[in-house]
This record gives C-alpha cells, sequence and structure tokens, in this order.
C-alpha cells in the first residue's frame, strides 16, 4: 500500500514539474497529489480526530459504532494547499522572465494580469472562510440563523472582484418571457443578492441532503464531474469562453482528486464521517465557479435534485408542519435496511398544511397514515421519498440510488443546457 | 452595561457612515465595533468552549480553575470580517463612479487599482490560513515539525503578491559592513526565504512567551501600538512612504481593536483563555503587515524580547539540555506567587551543555544548584529570568513586568531606527 501511494505520489510531482508550462495539466497532478495525500492523511489523523471529541455515532449500524466526524476538514485543507501551490502555474510566463512585469508605471501594458490573480486569491478566500465556519459548525454547532448569513459573508471577496472584473448584472431574458421584460433586464444591485443567495444554496443544500455512508461526497462528485465535463466542451482554443472554463477546472479538478481520497474511507461502511464542513466546502466549491466562471445558472441546473429535495422539505423547513431535529431514514435492525421515517402531527392540521398535505399526498410525494387523535407522515426529504416508492432499502443501495439520481439530472441538464436552450435564447 | 455596548457600535457604526471617503477614520470605526463585538461574543461564547471540550486548567490559582480555551479564534473570526467589510473602503472612487473601472479593455489607465485589491486579498488569505491552523492545532495538538512548517505555506499567497507587486529583493548593506558586500546586494530567492522564515518567526515567537494571564495579548498590544505609531510618523502627504504606511494602519488598528476586546476577559484573573489561535494570528498580522508594507526590519526591532527569548531558550529547544514539555513559572499556593520554574539535568553535562551554561552563569542569565547526581537549573525562558533576577512575582506583576519591558524595547527600537541609524545608513 506504502508503495502504491508513493508511485501515485511520484507520478503526480513528474506530472506537475513536467507540464508547468501547461497549467491544465499540471493541475490534474494536483488532482492526483491531493487525492493520494487526503487518503493517507485521514487515515493517519483518525486517531487525533477521536481524541478531540470530533466524534459521531453510525446509527445505521447494529452496533451503532462511534466514528471520527469532520475528517472533511483534512480535505478542505488539503485542497486549499494543492491550490496555494498551483496559483503560479497560470502565471508561469511571468515567474520565468518570458512575460515582463512592470512594476515602475501602474498599469503598464503588456504588464502582470492582477485582475486575473485577484480572482484566485478572493476565490481562495471564501472557500477559506465556508471550510472554517463549517469547521467551526462542527466544533461548536452555530445556530441555524446563522449557518444561513455565514455563507453571504464568506462570497463578500469574490462579489467585490466580480465587480471589478467582470461587473455585469444583466441577464438576458428567455425568448417566451421577452413580451413582458424586453430583452434584457439590469438586475443592478440585485444581481450580487443573487450571488449570495446561490453560495447560500449550494452550501445549504448539499448540507441537508446528507447523513447516511457516502451520500455527501457521492452527489458532489457527480455534480463536480458534470461541471468539469461541461467545462471541457468549451476548450477548444477558439472559443471565447475558453478562459473562464479553464479556470473553473482549476478549482474541479483538485476537488474530484480529493474527494475521491476521501470517498474511500467514507463509503460504506464508512470509518469516517465529512461533517458540515465538507458540505459548505464543496457547496462553496461550486458557487465559486458558478459566479467567477460566469456559468451559475448551467450549476443550478446540476442541482435539480437538491432543488428538489429543498422545495419538498419547505413545508417542513417553514414549519407549516412539525419538523423533527433529524429527519434522516430510520434503520432496522432485524431487516438490515432503512426504511423512510415518519412525523406525528396533532389533528386538527392547520388549514394550509391541510392543503399542502393534499397536494402531495396526490402527487404520491407523501402517505399519511391516521393514528388516534394524530397523523404519521413521511418526514419530507428526497430520501425518505425514495424509501417510500422502492420500498426498505440496504444504506449503500440508497447511497447509489441517490447518485444514479444525480446522474440523470446532469444528463437532463445538459439536454436543457445544450438541446432546448433554443427555445430559450436565440443562437 | 448593554447599552454601553450599544452606544459603542453605534457611534462605530456612525464614523463608518460619515467617513466612507476617509479609509483611515472608516478603519478606526472598524477597530472600535470589533473591539465590542469580541468583548460581547466572548461573553456569550464562553458555554460553547465548554461544551466543545475546548478547556485548560488554570494551574496559576489555587482552585485551579477550568477555562475556556483558544478564544483567540473569536477575535480572530471578528477581525477577518471587519476587514472583509473594510476592503471596499480604500477603493471607494471606483465604487461611487468617480472612478472609472475599464473592462473591456484589460489594464487601461486609469482604471482599477487590482495590484492594491490583490495585496489586501493575499493578506487576508495568509491571516485566514495562520487563524485555521492555529485553531486546528488548539483542536488537534499538531506536531512541532508542521508547526514550524505551517506559517511558510500561509505565507505562500503573500509572497507571490510581493513577487508581482514589488519585487524588491535587493538590500542596501550597512555602511560598516560595505567594504565586504558593497552597497547593495540582491539576495533574489533568499529574499522570499527570509520573507517565510520572517512568519514563522513571528507566529511562533509569540507563542513560547506565552502561558500567563494576559500575557499574549499584552505584549502583541504594545508591539501593534508601535506599529502603529511608526506608521503615524509617516503620515503627512508628501512622504512617498505614506501609502505604505497607510496599508499597514487599515490592518493593525482593528488588530487593536479585537485585542482590546479580547484582554478585558483575559486580563488577570483570566476568564478565558486566548490560545495558540490568537498567537499565531496575532504572529502573522505583524508578518503581514512587515512584508507588504516592506518594514520588517523595523518590526524585528519591535520583537527585540522575543528575539532574546527566543535565543535564550535555545539550549533548551535544540536539547542540548534537557526540555520539559512545560518550562512555565511554578506557582506557590502558600505565598500566591510565581516562582521561577526548574530541570534536572543528569551528570555530567555534555561538554557543549557545560560550554553553554558556563557563559550563562558568568553572564547572570542562569543558576544552578548541584543534587547528588544531577544538577538543577532554571528553565531558560524570559520569564523564568525575571522570576529568577527579581525574586518571587504576583502573576499579575509578571505581566505588567513584562509588558514594561516590551515597552522599553520599543523605546529602544525607535532610538536605533530613527537616531542610531545615521551609522548604519546614509540620508
Amino acid at each position: 500500500m506504502m508503495l502504491i501511494t508513493t508511485l501515485i505520489v511520484v507520478s503526480a510531482l513528474t506530472i506537475i514539474y513536467n507540464t508547468a508550462h501547461d497549467p491544465l495539466s499540471a493541475s490534474v497532478g494536483f488532482a492526483i497529489l491531493g487525492g493520494a495525500v487526503t487518503w493517507k492523511l485521514v487515515l493517519e489523523f483518525k486517531e487525533s480526530f477521536i481524541k478531540a471529541n470530533l466524534i459521531g455515532r453510525d446509527l445505521a449500524k447494529v452496533d451503532k459504532p462511534i466514528i471520527p466526524e469532520s475528517t472533511g476538514v483534512i480535505c478542505a485543507a488539503i485542497y486549499l494547499l494543492c491550490i496555494f501551490l498551483f496559483i503560479p502555474f497560470p502565471f508561469m510566463e511571468w515567474f520565468t522572465g518570458k512575460g515582463i512585469i512592470s512594476r515602475s508605471e501602474e498599469f503598464h501594458a503588456p504588464t502582470f494580469p492582477h485582475h486575473k490573480l485577484g480572482e484566485f486569491l478572493s476565490a481562495m478566500l471564501s472557500l477559506q472562510s465556508m471550510t472554517f465556519l463549517g469547521f467551526a459548525d462542527d466544533v461548536f454547532d452555530i445556530k441555524w440563523r446563522y449557518k444561513l448569513l455565514l455563507p453571504a459573508i464568506a462570497s463578500i471577496p469574490l462579489l467585490m472582484v466580480y465587480y471589478v472584473n467582470f461587473g455585469v448584472t444583466h441577464i438576458v431574458v428567455p425568448i417566451p418571457l421577452r413580451f413582458i421584460f424586453g430583452r434584457i433586464i439590469d438586475l443592478g444591485f440585485l444581481y450580487y443578492v443573487y450571488m449570495g443567495m446561490m453560495a447560500i444554496f449550494c452550501t445549504n443544500s448539499i448540507n441537508i441532503l446528507a447523513g447516511i455512508n457516502g451520500v455527501e461526497i457521492g452527489q458532489s462528485l457527480i455534480i463536480a464531474c458534470s461541471i468539469a465535463i461541461n467545462d471541457f466542451l468549451f476548450l477548444n482554443g477558439a472559443d471565447p469562453a475558453m478562459e473562464v472554463h479553464l479556470f473553473s477546472l482549476y478549482f474541479i479538478l483538485p476537488f474530484i482528486g480529493v474527494s475521491l481520497g476521501l470517498i474511500i474511507h467514507n463509503w460504506y461502511p464508512s470509518s469516517v464521517f465529512v461533517g458540515d464542513t465538507y458540505c459548505y466546502f464543496a457547496g462553496m466549491t461550486f458557487a465559486v465557479v458558478g459566479i467567477l466562471s460566469h456559468f451559475s445558472k448551467t450549476i443550478l441546473l446540476f442541482f435539480i435534485p437538491q432543488i428538489f429535495n429543498f422545495i419538498y422539505s419547505c413545508p417542513q423547513l417553514f414549519k407549516l408542519i412539525d419538523c423533527p431535529r433529524h429527519r434522516l431514514p430510520r434503520f432496522n435492525p432485524s431487516t438490515l435496511k432503512l426504511e423512510y421515517s415518519k412525523v406525528k402531527v396533532q389533528k386538527p392540521l392547520k388549514p394550509s398544511a391541510h392543503f399542502v398535505l393534499k397536494i402531495f399526498v396526490s402527487f404520491g410525494l407523501a402517505e399519511t397514515n391516521e393514528v388516534e387523535n394524530s397523523i404519521e407522515i413521511n418526514n419530507f426529504t428526497l430520501m425518505n421519498l425514495l424509501l417510500l416508492r422502492f420500498g426498505p432499502l440496504h444504506e449503500k443501495t440508497l447511497t447509489i440510488l441517490i447518485m444514479v439520481l444525480q446522474i440523470l439530472a446532469s444528463c437532463l441538464a445538459f439536454i436543457i443546457r445544450y438541446r432546448l436552450v433554443h427555445f430559450f435564447y436565440e443562437g
């Protein structure tokens, strides 16, 4: 095992060293390096997490073992380190003397692309802030109202750099809506609110589709791969969007690397949990890439399952129907399978709750069961819905099912983005 | 108390709002705001730290109370948030439309000073990395060899921005040495090594002059005030160095604010400990300011007590003489005073140890006591030395004594920098 790791690390370093002139290949090298180091360090640091009392119980196992929690922080830290070390590569011509850095006169062309470096730095700053906040959340259990706001604060540097580098705040209106809004609307300040909301959504939506072995990294990996595939579609030299998609790849490839390194330990049966840290880190990576590479709408298409899960959860999140502290599927020790969990609501229901429930039942999204003075309803999460429709499933099967769903959603996203787009936008 | 906090916060916000055109005043506003919020949040979060098992025992008290540890993380997080929110102020003319941001053509003058923004972002990134690492150290107890390297890694973004913005790597040789080296030496790559070492030194040297109530913040506050005073000396409009000193003040003033907010709780008798997090955060703030404002030598002058403490500790740090895990002064419950702690070394001593000890004794830096087959020697730290020279002291007196020493060192630093400098440099 030691030999294999060494081989992987050596080959990664070889790639980085030999392709210093080609940042994309160097990025692949860092992805491999990050993955191998994550895999190794998680093994090594497991004990430290238990000593530091960062632990959780795996309730979906017969013996409910105690497992290190929030190891996502290792994966995020290695990711950040990889990007730290990677930053010089896209600017290599200025470091090897081919490009001329004019320091005496401010902004004398051709000089160093400070604005590009600013994008990297602000992206890193936002990512690091979110990782830090995620870790603080794992250690201190931060209150919900703070949790919702923190990603918006963490994205301030990002939005500032967006303002000075791009400043584009208008959107092209889809054809069917043009008779109302015209061809272009300038959202102005609201566009920044939209981007802040996007950071909040990406981070929290992964955090609420979580809780069974491997599901946090599983979904993130598929979203990341979808983004990477989408980026590769733009990588022929002629495309004007090539530069932003390269930028996106520089951030997504190492993310895929470190996530693969961590999922080895987090796959069923998990020997470590990834914690809120990983969910926040993953969500913020997607938000950063979406904002700075300017394809946030495409990224939101890859979040279809998360968007569904969020909308479906709303009646409980907004307390229309009681929301227990945990809504995870229930483990049945006799069948070794997961079953959907239920919430007991006192009768009579509020009229609004009654209305929502009626709609959900008619669409097959809810099942009710009257018990004396109360009604038992399935908790409104995607995982419970799958268990309701497919019957009890093994934990691993459920994770794979969600990943398959995520892949189908990505296929749908690509169809919308590249086929159906003609109904909404010209050319 | 609530009323006073509210008043302070409101007046800070008023300052920030009314002086948006004057970044220095806005910075003062953020310093006040940061201080008040730190003071309040530390109070509020104390319980969370105990719940999260981030605790330490105050061994220099009769009842050895359990106290929340590493609350420096609150202070650092608020500091970072203040700087996040402050970043737009120095660039206000570009946000209010007075300056023109040219986005269509790259680097078309007059345009946005991306390189200045890059300095802020890289400084924040290095500070945040170091805070994160400090907190990780408090939670996980990171090994010494990593601790030493981490500040160097955290300073990568800083050094990169230094390279592209300044790139100055030559130093002017002091007059008495010019007959060997000439007037100017270009250190080239070594200059970056020097800056990395400076980050390592600043963070760790505060961390080893620590362990009694209020001493970590006490010394940091005096260093910070010295830097601020030095900056103010350059603030007449004509001085070409004015810009870098303004930059320094933007980082130092909020640091002074949040540190004051924290020291209220950390002063004797401490109700919270600040942890490695604070020491790393403080040290990195000084390193960042020194590197980007290009007066690292002046900053090192303010570190005279820390430099002395480090050199004095070397025989123990490098295992010439045994180094027990803790070298803090010993609390004597009968006198309620601190006494210097000792280490017992087996005879015969290594010749090198014997040599060092002889020198130390002759300079009054060590006292030995022969017991059977071994020698008892005072631990080589500044605190133990003070207790050796002045006799047992109350904990608070010792902290104040170190702060006085730090003030004297700053006076000496100013004399060297502004009076004796003529012996070393012309003009």
